[in-house]
Order: C-alpha cells, then sequence, then structure tokens
C-alpha cells in the first residue's frame, strides 16, 4: 500500500492482479459517422452562440476558427449568475426539481438536516478543440493545441478573476469509457459558487503541509520526483511530468510546474506553449501503450476564494480509462492499482513519440 | 445539489443530462463460453482448496455444493497473517514489489514522508455463487440466494470477530462494466488490517450524529424515508429499500435493518432469508428497467476494532452501472447524476418482479 498525502488515502498496488483471467471480450464503442455532429464546422447552430473563437495566424475571417467555446446546451450547472452575451437561454434553471422541499415535515426541526438541498450556480462551457471531426488532442497540429490550452487560460481566468466563482476545473473526457457522449475532441468547464468538499480538503491539506513544512507540497514533490527519477516520464525547462507514487488508476500522470504557480490561468505564452506540447506528446505516449484508449485530463488551478490558495500548486492530470471502479473501490475508496507508477513511467518512457 | 450528509459531499441532481445527444454506440462485452471457466461445477481444481461449502437441504455430499468459498488466486491483498488452511500456499507476498525504499535519501529526514508505504494483511476470498454458468444473481433460486448470503455472514463473521481484522467488506461486481473479469456469478470478501480512510471517516460521522442527536443517522433516516414515502421502493418486516435522497449514480439502492443493527454477520436466519430474497427483487427491478445491466452490491458492516462500532448501522448498497465516471467527478469528487432518486424509485416500483 502506498499513501496518497494530498488526499490522505492509501492505494493497493498490485501488479499480480494483471495476471486475472477473464472470460469478457471487451468491444470498444463504435462512433457514428460525422453528419450529425454539432461540433463540426458548418454546424455552429446546432450550438448555443459561441462566447470565444480562436483563429489560426496564418488565416483570418470569423469562419476559419481553430477553436471554439459555447455554453454547454444540456448543463450540470445552474447559470443563475447571468451575464450579457455569455450564457445562452435557456441554460438556466436546470434544478428546480418538481419536489417540494422535505423539510418541516416536523419532528426533527432543530436536528441535523438530512435532506439539504442547494441551488447551484456557476456555468458550464465546451471547449471545441477542432473544425474537424478529430477523437483526440493528439491529433492537432501544434499550433491548434497551443489555442486550445489558450480557451482553457482565457476562461478560468474568465470564471474565477472575473466573475469570482468559488471553483472552476477543466477537464477532458475522450471516448465512451471516459464520459464522453461525443467523439468529437473537445474539452469542459464547469465553475461554481461552492467548493467541492474534496477540494476543501485538498486546499486544506495543501496548506497544512505548507504551514508544518515551510514548503510546498508540490514543489517538495517535483525535487524529490527528479531526485528519484524512477517515476519520472519527461521533463521540459518549465515543467515535469510523473507517475505519482499513489496512482489510483494505471498509467496516471501529473504535470506540474517546476517553479510554484497557483494559478493556471497566469500562465505566459511561452510556457503555454511548452505546456500545450508536452501535453500532446504525452497524450500520444499513452495512445501508443494503450492504443484508441479513452483518456481524461484534469486542469487543478487555485480556487478564487480561498484564504490560502497561494499555497495551491496548480496541476494537470491526465490518465487512460484502462480498468474499471468494481465495488470494492465505490465502498472503500479504497483503490487497487495493478500498474506500478515506476512500471507504468518504465513504459510511458519507452513509448516513442 | 443535495447534500450527502454521511458522505458530507454534494451531489448534482442534473435530469435534463439524459437529453444529451450522443454519437457512441455501445456494445456490450461478448462473454466467452464456459468451457474453461473455474468457477463451473467441475472445474475445482482450477481454484484453491475451499475454504467453505454450502449444500442444499435436499442433498448430500461434498459434490453437490451449491455455494462455494475460495481463496482469491490473484489476491489484492497480502495474506501474511497465514492461518491453517485458510489461504493458499502462494497466495502471499503481493505487494513486495521490487523498489527500494524511497525514504532515506536524506534532505527532509524529519519531514512528512510523501512516500509512505505498507504491507496490507488480510484476506482476499471469492463466493461462487452456483455450481451452473450463471451470470447474475437473479438467476439464481430461493434457497441458492439464501445460501450465498449464509456464506456473507459466515465469512465476515470469521475475518471480524474470529481472525479480528480492522475491516471487512463483501461486493460483487457483475459484467465488465462493473468491474467483473470473470462472468460466473460470484461476490468477493476483502478483509484488511487497516480501515480505509473514507470508511474512517463516515464511522466518524456516524458517531458524530449519535453524539449530536442522540439518534442513529440510518435510523433517523428510514423513519424519514419511510413518511416521506417518495423513494421508497420495497420493504419487508425487517428491511427497508429505498433511492438515497443524494444518490451519486442513477437508480443506487440502500437496504437497511429497520432495527438498529451494526454487524451484518448478527443476523438471525430468519431475517438473512428476508434480506437475500430482497435483494434479489430488488436486482430484478434492476435487470427490468436497464436490460442485462453491469451491476455492483456492497454490504458495509461495522469494523471490528472502532470503540464507536455500535453507533453504526449496517446497509447493503447495490446500483446499476449505467453511466461513466467522467473527468469532472474523478477531479471534484463530485458526481453528476442524471436521474432524480424520486424518478429512479418510481420506476423501480413499477417493474414488475
Amino acid at each position: 500500500m502506498r499513501h496518497d498525502w494530498l488526499a490522505d488515502r492509501w492505494v493497493i498496488i498490485a501488479p499480480q492482479r494483471t495476471q486475472r483471467p477473464s472470460d469478457f471480450v471487451f468491444r470498444p464503442p463504435l462512433a457514428l459517422d460525422d453528419q450529425d455532429c454539432p461540433f463540426c464546422f458548418g454546424h455552429e447552430m446546432h450550438t448555443p452562440e459561441a462566447v470565444a473563437c480562436y483563429h489560426s495566424k496564418r488565416s483570418s475571417g470569423p469562419s476559419q476558427w481553430k477553436v471554439r467555446v459555447v455554453p454547454n446546451k444540456f448543463p450540470a450547472v445552474n447559470a443563475a449568475l447571468r451575464c450579457a452575451g455569455v450564457l445562452a437561454e435557456g441554460a438556466g434553471s436546470v434544478l428546480l426539481d418538481d419536489i417540494s422541499s422535505d423539510r418541516g415535515h416536523g419532528h426533527h426541526d432543530n436536528s441535523i438536516d438530512l435532506f439539504r438541498r442547494r441551488e447551484l450556480t456557476g456555468g458550464h462551457e465546451v471547449i471545441v478543440e477542432s473544425p474537424k471531426h478529430l477523437q483526440s488532442i493528439s491529433q492537432l497540429d501544434r499550433e491548434t493545441t497551443q489555442l486550445v490550452f489558450m480557451a482553457y487560460r482565457d476562461r478560468l481566468h474568465y470564471w474565477l478573476d472575473e466573475r469570482k466563482l468559488a471553483y472552476a476545473v477543466v477537464f477532458k473526457n475522450v471516448g465512451l469509457d471516459a464520459g464522453a457522449s461525443l467523439s468529437h475532441t473537445h474539452s469542459q468547464l464547469i465553475a461554481t459558487d461552492i467548493l467541492p468538499t474534496d477540494i476543501q480538503r485538498s486546499v486544506d491539506r495543501m496548506q497544512h503541509f505548507a504551514d508544518k513544512e515551510s514548503a510546498c507540497l508540490f514543489c517538495r514533490m517535483a525535487e524529490d520526483e527528479l531526485e528519484q527519477g524512477v517515476r519520472v516520464v519527461e521533463q521540459t525547462p518549465d515543467f515535469l511530468a510523473f507517475c505519482p507514487f499513489a496512482s489510483r488508476l494505471p498509467s496516471m500522470l501529473t504535470i506540474i510546474p517546476k517553479q510554484h504557480q497557483s494559478a493556471f490561468q497566469m500562465l505566459p505564452d511561452s510556457q503555454l506553449e511548452q505546456l500545450s506540447w508536452l501535453t500532446h506528446r504525452l497524450v500520444r505516449r499513452l495512445e501508443r501503450c494503450y492504443p484508441e484508449t479513452a483518456y481524461n485530463f484534469i486542469i487543478h488551478t487555485a480556487p478564487s476564494c480561498q484564504r490560502h490558495s497561494s499555497s495551491f500548486h496548480w496541476r494537470l492530470e491526465l490518465f487512460p480509462r484502462i480498468t474499471k471502479v468494481a465495488g470494492f473501490e465505490w465502498g472503500s475508496d479504497c483503490y487497487i492499482n495493478p500498474v506500478s507508477p515506476e512500471n507504468a513511467a518504465s513504459s510511458l518512457r519507452a513509448a516513442g513519440v
């Protein structure tokens, strides 16, 4: 077992589990053709109006978009904090279900409320990453990849710094097994007015580390990982990519800036270019190791409302979805990972890109 | 959003998300034929020796087993606490990987250790639920279903009360999407010498509720759910099955005893019979709503080592795996559930069994 200090959670590393026999034959989901894809060039009328568009330096004009940000047509988050031009008509009122309040039935008025509800407000956007019907960020060219990361930066800046939402996260689902419903390459941003409990815990843990050690948790981790070397997959002048010591899933990767940075959205262009290309390379490495794999990535940046946000070190987490979460994991939140992070890192380093 | 008081976690209920279009066509995994199935009658030599066998009252003799418990051949848990006859030879030493300790490299000897490891000891067993190559507990007859639950009770008793392990959990994975590697109907038991962090938290929360309210959390919940009625799916004289108010996944079900009980393994035969048949009926309801669905269930019983274990109320959680965990959920531990528990309960009640 290995301890994930940030999450305060033990993970079971059990390489012998990969030898289990299976009598299931996995069949990858079929992707339909792109005729009805709402994200393809020419189908812009099937999404809400764009809140941002990014163009190639080599072309111009609104019809030549490379990356396009639109409000999610089926948002998970109520857009009650409306702002002219930002959220499409009808995107709101998604959490107003028709059940009357469960409180006030009587007996326990001063007691702990087991039926608390609240509206969640914020935003839910889709970053469409190509006018063409591509499936993975690894199929984008270098310039478009950079435009995608520019969109991440701009939209995080908008929701956290301008709109002052408590929390915002950028995430990417590629493939049905990673939770995608559309195959056209895209990412999403969800911004909310409250901090999820788990994020609050990780903010508190980072601050606790800083108080006790007079150092940042991830700055220390970068130092240790570079010294040990066995889990490092790739680095650039400013970034380090490694397989975390207590990875919950096989071949999980974390990318962090080597120098302390709290807010992803403060990245200068030169670093954004480095980071976007490093991510592209790492996805290609994953796809070499696990062809056509479903995968996710998530950008964790400092929540805006926190007193302690300067102790936060932003990170990007990238992981293929090659195992299923089973009953034990659901029941205990204790994960069994059949691939040691050292072996995963070694395979990923060896995968030529 | 709804608050899960036990987990102290908010869940997003977003029914409009079910209207999302998808261009993926899910293809259920193929199950190979049963020729090589290690769990079928006659193939007993392909598993470690049984630690328990259960027979029909109407037959006798060792060849007539209905339910069979064997040590897992590919255990996730190190069997260092060996006990004659219980753990197969060679089942041990699964966590001894070949990396030397990461400590002692030097610079941070008195600091927080980011690379903590430990051996995990305990047991990992498989409960084979039929001599025939069936796929779901819903295909078992009433007597065999009861024998399965009897095996759960006996093995939990063994690991928690005789062997005094800190934690033991029974769980069932049906289908590839629920984490199963073999299709022959079976459950598993994992017992460990430490309590997973998340379980410790839920034990503490239950105790906190008891301290503050002078009542048990789940006894209170049973009372409230029966009063409100909208989330109740089915009940027997002693048990209540409902869709929890803040369900993380669609059509999650919880079964609890109406009277306070901490330890599942203390159930008398008459209640075990009720519970096993109620579970069987609920699985059939799920399978009516979602044909051939993958599903899990998990039995949470009081950990043995806890001072507060009498405030623990055991429960069985049952849920189909019809949605995928996406990047947002992985990143925030905040779940988006597209089916309100009230609608789920209504559909499950309507599904004739």
